[in-house]
């Protein structure tokens, strides 16, 4: 497998996170997003969005999106598991991922995008837009910070995708000083525990 | 089980419809979400995002986000299929829906909330980034008609959870003046035939 990335961007790093826990290994293929790399016709062919990381099967099969890539990997490498383990922590984990990516990563990734104009020759940024989102992300960690005093991980007691989600939104959110708040004691707990997880370096 | 839901809002009919496919009934609890319903401590112990739809098993679980509702009816109720039924085809399901849900309907739905202030109590409504998603979710729709020139649905030759939240997504669309553009002849055929299928009136 390939898996089409750049290293420092925090979505690909979910898909390396994911990968390490469960020892997969890929060929990793190197894009430099600022300078386009992911929007040349060959890269839109395997996704027409032209985002990264796209997962591409030896048989030329190309899946995108974190979400399916960690759906798909988990039905070939189920071992250990990152999805939880019934219908319903999977459906908790499938929640709180998809969650985690919508009120945090993403919210954190347009208060990057608009604020800072690191994409400006393909969008139009909105600065005040930026500052909202921002602000949305920040609120999104104080109700982690409560969960995470009910429960040792997000998606419950047991590690998973929605920790490794987090970890990469958080840690990259430093980018807009977007930061663990001082009173957010079990976020900071939460934090540490999963920084410490060998696959954190991936 | 009971879906807490408001009828006229896009997320709630991507649920009812996919239930509607598969034959399988709850019970409808109407929330009006101007009115803030949604945001009560009884509905927040349910979703702390406050937000709809939500799935109450009888256990009292609660499950909201529709990807995971999805995932969970799907497990619990695989016929007729509706995320492929193959690990392959699972995760183009899951990758196509999730580009559907946020490069279409997060689109609209921000173009709606930031041009229209209906939620003008709860968030700072910003038309000029309004206006910016509707492009967003227009461009998207050229990228689904080429799509849809090569395939039946749009997921692949089957019908499935990602056709569900494209149709939701294009019909709120008309509320924000966002339509099937008339080049887009592809998108307007698969519109027509999915606007046909019985669960598009649930």
């Amino acid at each position: 497998m390939k898996l089409y990335q750049m290293h420092k961007a925090p979505n690909p790093r979910r898909v390396r996170m994911f990968m390490a826990e469960k020892s997969i290994t890929a060929e990793l293929v190197e894009l430099d997003l600022q300078k386009g790399e992911n929007l040349t016709q060959e890269m839109r062919a395997k996704n027409p969005l032209g985002k990264v990381p796209v997962l591409e099967l030896d048989d030329g099969t190309c899946i995108s999106e974190c979400t399916a890539i960690y759906t798909y990997l988990e039905s070939q490498f189920p071992e250990p598991p990152l999805m939880g383990t019934t219908a319903v922590e999977n459906a908790q984990v499938v929640m709180w991922e998809h969650q985690v990516e919508l009120a945090l990563m993403l919210q954190i990734g347009m208060c990057f995008q608009h604020t800072t104009g690191y994409f400006r020759d393909r969008m139009t940024p909105i600065p005040e837009y930026g500052h909202e989102a921002g602000k949305i992300a920040q609120q999104y960690m104080k109700l982690l910070d409560r969960r995470l005093g009910e429960f040792q991980f997000i998606a419950g007691d047991f590690f998973s995708a929605a920790d490794i989600t987090a970890l990469c939104a958080i840690d990259f959110g430093r980018v807009v000083d977007i930061r663990i708040a001082e009173e957010h004691s079990n976020l900071a707990r939460w934090h540490a525990e999963v920084s410490k997880r060998e696959s954190a370096k991936a």
